[in-house]
């Protein structure tokens, strides 16, 4: 194929998809409240469904409904060139995060489209299932399936806050489909996201060319006390499971100010309790907690003192404690030779481009195990995310867009 | 009356009460969990009542679902003699707080049957509405609905975490009768009660005489930040709600610590945030802590201390703050004539027997705005309440069941 073929995102297109996008599952004003498979994201499902068949891609759904979008390529025998991310979105979400990765690459099936430009391997659109572990946690459960990180029955049996699990509710809403045996080969994946974070945008940066994930660690903690009246039980003999976790969420803060001269971050996200009422002293707490560093050595300390943290916290308050689960991301997880050819073709662009560690975790962190993997970020607006206040212009998205297109277009047709 | 008159306590027959209370709204092994106006909170008003008809009581429901039950007078038109406490328990409750001050007080009015003895005053008993708030806060919401502390349309405006109001709960469950215009008057008010603590048991004392209360102070405070992703988001822009939250109970447990040498206490009980999930900064906190002190300067001490952590916590944490309500109780509050009288009585008796002060809040501490009151306390093993292994014996009992039924029958039959 002749790389001069004038494929272009077409703005106006997009912007319209991303603005019916924003209609479903409104939260706070200006965001959006879809959360893993609810209604709102069976709709917006429908929806990304009619659109892809619309542009003539072919359509699956896997067992932990994720949604393949093919567009059949000229030998179409080669591994797929795949371009995605997650519609779902936080409690209180933003209409970008993750959302623009998936649109995004529907614009890049259309834009080869309007040129009448098939290319050589096949290119594929995925929606991940629940990226954001809203509702259903950990969050990544639709990728971290398809790559072997979770067994399917695992992931279906994760249930909500009522007590409904994810493999009943994918089926209710009509995306629980079939699991391959093995998971197809992909021969890229890029992921376009929005930073979520702020230094594209004070530093006033296009593209960011992301080289990897900050190093990080992940803790579920569970402590056990003893339920006792708050009034007479002596301050001796106190077992309460909610002043423990209440300690340790307090621990991970500091250690998060500790490191944050030199870009650590360490959150303490949730805690919840038993019975976490007034006149009783509770006998069971949960906490997460988790720490991010862009030195991996120091990132290791702070996972190691966060450790600490939970069994100080839990003597602390004389109860006991057990570490539930550890996770762990991030680091050189992306393929050099998809970085090196984002890096150059947001050169040869001429955008204002600088290399980037992604701090969030991504569906690409999963793939990155699965294929040559890489993320390419846009800019938004004070960083702010996870919020309603997210927010991004046509004008912040335009780039990463088009160094989409132009990466996977040439992925897709390069002859080797 | 002739004050020889042999009424005694049959403690076969309260004892086979009690156990039967016991099978109502079972909890964990030994234990009940029977919430304010559940359905076993209905089965065990049933019960009671059918067990006041039984013993010739007159028994009226008030607007708020407290149960009162009259046994006539000689001299009906004197104000009665009121004895008391209630019937629903914890999540994790026993099978003695407040019920023995209910189902001790039948034994009273048996006791009197048996000697076919009529007092010059009525004698009442009553059971108050959702005593613990455990599942509709604040607690004592019938006791300080009859005492005026609370309107009736604020009390009916409670609502569980379901959302449920307690209002429509009571007429649910059919204990939801009329607000006298004016509370009628009592002539004196007894609560029999466990100790709630182990003091009497470690001293192998048989009664408590109870001359006042700790002096307390509990605060409902309200933090607000914003929501921002756990990752990327700078530890100096986070405001975490929930960490604001966190560092409140910790401040208020130090503050347990720093005082328990002379018998303080300080408990954070409760803390509930939104959206409180992994990958997301909580926007919304709520926490509830109480400080405690024999001392009242102490007490005050502490408890402008709390009030101080709550500011200190949410400047920490960058978010705003707003105390929602704080309230007060104990101090010397009881009738020294009461509490002479019953310390008197242990002292005739024989019994060993010691003044203390309660730790915990009870409905007497509503009703002594309204009528002379005291409280006579039973030792309980170990001290242990809120608390499935909450444990007295018959033994533990008896004396101050002696106790209350004579110092009723001297206050309802004395002549003045």
């Amino acid at each position: 194929m002749d790389m001069t073929a004038p494929a272009r995102i077409d703005m106006d297109r997009f912007w319209a998809t991303m603005e019916r996008s924003a209609e479903i599952g409104p939260g706070r004003p200006g965001g959006l409240s879809r959360l893993a498979a609810s209604d709102a994201d069976r709709e917006v499902r429908d929806q990304f469904v009619a659109w892809c068949r619309e542009a003539g891609l072919s359509v699956r759904i896997d067992g932990i409904g994720n949604i393949f979008a093919r567009r059949a390529g000229t030998d179409d025998n080669l591994p797929p060139v795949v371009m995605g991310s997650h519609l779902d979105t936080q409690f209180n979400g933003g209409r970008f995060d993750g959302i623009l990765g998936v649109l995004g690459g529907l614009e890049v099936c259309r834009a080869l489209d309007t040129i009448g430009h098939r290319t050589r391997r096949p290119i594929e659109l995925v929606n991940w299932t629940n990226e954001e572990g809203a509702r259903f946690s950990p969050p990544m459960v639709g990728s971290g399936t398809f790559t072997g990180a979770y067994t399917l029955d695992w992931a279906h049996g994760r249930v909500d806050e009522e007590g409904r699990r994810l493999g009943d509710e994918l089926a209710r809403i009509g995306y629980r489909g079939e699991m391959e045996e093995t998971p197809h080969a992909f021969d890229a994946y890029y992921e376009l996201h929005i930073e979520q974070g702020p230094i594209l945008d004070r530093e006033g940066m296009q593209v960011g060319v992301v080289t990897g994930g900050f190093p990080s660690t992940g803790m579920l903690i569970e402590f056990r006390g003893e339920t006792a009246h708050t009034g007479p039980w002596p301050m001796e003999w106190r077992k309460n499971a909610l002043i423990a976790g209440a300690r340790f969420l307090v621990a991970v803060d500091d250690l998060g100010w500790v490191h944050a001269g030199t870009g650590g971050k360490a959150t303490a996200a949730r805690l919840v309790a038993w019975p976490n009422k007034p006149g009783i002293l509770s006998d069971w707490a949960q906490a997460v907690g988790d720490v991010r560093h862009p030195d991996p050595t120091t990132s290791a300390v702070m996972a190691e003192a966060m450790r600490r943290a939970a069994y100080e916290s839990a003597a602390k308050a004389d109860c006991s404690v057990e570490i539930l689960d550890i996770w762990q991301w991030g680091g050189n997880i992306f393929a050099p030779e998809l970085v090196e050819q984002v890096r150059g073709i947001a050169s040869a662009r001429g955008y204002r481009h600088r290399d980037i560690l992604s701090q969030a975790g991504h569906d690409a962190y999963f793939v990155a195990r699965h294929a040559p993997t890489t993320m390419i970020f846009t800019p938004c607006r004070g960083g702010i995310t996870h919020n309603n206040g997210e927010f991004c212009s046509r004008e912040d998205l335009e780039p990463g867009l088009d160094v989409l297109l132009r990466a996977v277009l040439a992925r897709a047709d390069r002859v080797e």
